[in-house]
């Protein structure tokens, strides 16, 4: 679902992949017009998987849909003078509310000086791989990070690569974040901006907000490679007697205090830390003692069910969190489902309907607008260039003779 | 270093960790006037690992001074009323470039509403961990996110937990955006927010954007657990003759390409493709095959040494990275030296001088300003009270007197 912050801010994507479509998708949940201009057919990103099943293990792209609902998509073709023309034209139309483009197609007909021209206040936000405008994804990028050696027990010679696209998101909301800012300021200045956000710088200035890069110059020191353990304190993942898997996290004192009269080992810590001569009310002590304190937890986890345990450790108010799979995620956790406001039913085009998330922000005293899911491509390609460049329908229809701009796809699902 | 975007928006900071005080930091580098509010002696993440060796092993926290660069830091008894009562006042002073909370600090005295009856447009935004107000951290959320069954190798039974806390990460920006977002709509109809952000959402919403949610909801299917393998396409790491690891993706077409004719495996993979009845130039037919083809591609990186390997690759424009450690990474990639623009030389209080990163974003046509490095706790604390509540030189000695705001701590690392 969305608000309605940004006052229908009028913001042209031209992307791909991850953080372009998702810094437009927290834009549109904010309430911006996002409107994303795609090649005819698709872009490089449409047929990502995972896909849906019908017709022939190639219907709509779960991937795709997903991030690119609450927007209107425009089908151009982006090869041609007059498709590119277009694009350009709606970047820079007029309006207090309006002048935005965003994209990670580093392309000279997209380049800042070039919309400049037509929009001195235009404010464009680029999204690059590197600072020097070569590629890099995330993957690309993360290996870089030192992460790897230290994630799952890996090591420099045997790295781990994390999941999840953390960059990519990362590099979205910086994005979405720099995209608003500039408007702030345009609004009260009249100066546009061009705004240029790198996947790999997102990453190295990350290792320095975090302290890591601070840590390797000063201390001359890497971070250990130390598992399922968090680092700095005292927190590991534990198994239950049924087979579950429990992680707790002991950062703060009151949180340590909480497990140790969970798992009822007060007396066994006392003579533990008497043994090894530290203090566990301090974290980074917890940290150094923290497999003979897993030795001391474990125990209790393996005497217990998932469900006797938890329900142990939220009456002794553990921090803690039990391990699930994203279908046991749906099935048993109600903060994943329409009884967390943040999550709404969505029924896409060529899907079907399904569990779908609005901005992850709360805010109790307005009205959250339900989202409109991932439109066919092409959808508004009339709509858009009447509104926001007065076309008439003499003009569109010429423009779709001609195969520069295309309307609404078929529904692959449909028979 | 800072950009001017936010016309020095007054933001009081009242946090502790990571995702309030990330979220504190983006907004002083696009220039906001952040000023953190900690209580005396400092707060829960004061102390936070690694720290400086001077003194005995407990000098300035480089995690804490690395989120805190940028902002003013005022220190108050946060237990006693009369220094709630300040921090209060300093959310709610008046401007239209005031009035705005960040939080991580779930309490009653800085309630939304509390701080309303004073100005009735002030914007708080409360980063949470769970959205009922319950405790939740980075650790204990990921879990029940499904990446640990499928990072690493790892199993539903054996979950590999990853090490970047990425969804403290996201929080941070999407509450940076946020705040601008009701900032921005606050100037056009004087209405405050209340902003509330919880961090398990936070996770479960990207579930849902990145079409993991609906995979397992419509397909009812799990990721796989595929090692280091990307999924979707095809990319994996290598090893080269030296001991040195490569990661390549190969997620478009000509990224494809670029690695089948780099490696010179052209004749190899069409008979592969012709054995199998695949066609790798589709990017799901490249995942399927996925292991096929990483048996192609590693006799090549064994027969080289990770620098010729990487020439290759760079000739070729094939989408790569290498691995690093953090050292490493600082003692040999320009991008993460003060050559590139988003890094600058700091000398942080008890701390000497180290690299130090700004904001990730370039905005080529403006001055980028430095960042002044994390204060000494209570630095500011007579500026602000003067500057920002107008109290005058006895009123701020009284509340010395009393105990109830300290100005700066002594600089552990001095004589």
């Amino acid at each position: 679902m969305t608000y309605p912050f940004l006052n229908k801010l009028r913001v042209i994507e031209s992307s791909a992949f991850i953080a372009a479509p998702l810094a437009g998708l927290t834009l549109a949940q904010f309430g911006a017009d996002v409107i994303r201009v795609d090649m005819i057919g698709g872009g490089i990103d449409y047929a990502r998987m995972p896909r849906m099943p019908q017709p022939d293990g190639k219907g709509r792209s779960l991937y795709w849909t997903a991030l690119n609902k609450g927007k209107r998509s425009v089908a151009i073709d982006l090869r041609r003078p007059e498709g590119r023309e277009l694009i350009q034209a709606l970047a820079t139309a007029p309006g207090p509310d309006a002048g935005v483009l965003l994209t990670n197609i580093g392309t000279p007909w997209l380049a800042h000086e070039v919309l400049a021209t037509r929009r001195a206040d235009v404010i464009s936000c680029t999204i690059q791989g590197n600072g020097d405008g070569s590629t890099a994804v995330d993957y690309t990028v993360n290996c870089a990070t030192g992460y790897p050696a230290i994630t799952g027990g890996g090591s420099r010679e045997r790295p781990v690569n994390h999941v999840l696209p953390a960059w990519d998101i990362a590099c979205a909301y910086q994005a979405a974040f720099a995209v608003v800012a500039a408007v702030d300021h345009r609004r009260r200045t009249g100066a546009g901006a061009e705004l240029k956000l790198a996947l790999s710088d997102m990453a190295f200035t990350m290792l320095s907000h975090l302290g890591v890069l601070a840590e390797a110059e000063l201390l001359q020191q890497e971070r250990p490679s130390i598992g399922n353990h968090l680092y700095g304190a005292f927190g590991r993942d534990f198994g239950t007697a049924d087979g579950g898997r429990i992680m707790v996290a002991a950062i703060s004192a009151a949180q340590w205090k909480a497990l140790v009269a969970c798992c009822g080992i007060g007396e066994a810590i006392a003579a533990l830390q008497q043994r090894m001569g530290l203090d566990f009310g301090d974290e980074a002590q917890r940290f150094e003692g923290r497999d003979a304190i897993a030795q001391l937890v474990e125990p209790w986890f393996a005497a217990r069910s998932q469900s006797d345990a938890q329900a142990a450790l939220e009456r002794h108010k553990v921090c803690w969190g039990s391990y699930s799979t994203v279908r046991e995620l749906l099935a048993n956790d109600p903060r994943v489902s329409a009884a967390n406001p943040v999550f709404e039913h969505l029924a896409t085009p060529g899907i079907g309907a399904h569990l779908s998330a609005g901005t992850a922000v709360r805010v109790p005293a307005m009205l959250r607008e339900a989202t409109a899911p991932a439109a066919l491509l092409g959808t508004h390609t009339d709509q858009v260039l009447s509104e926001v460049l007065g076309l008439d329908g003499g003009a569109i229809g010429r423009l779709h003779d001609a195969g520069v701009v295309a309307g609404p796809e078929r529904d692959p699902s449909a028979a």
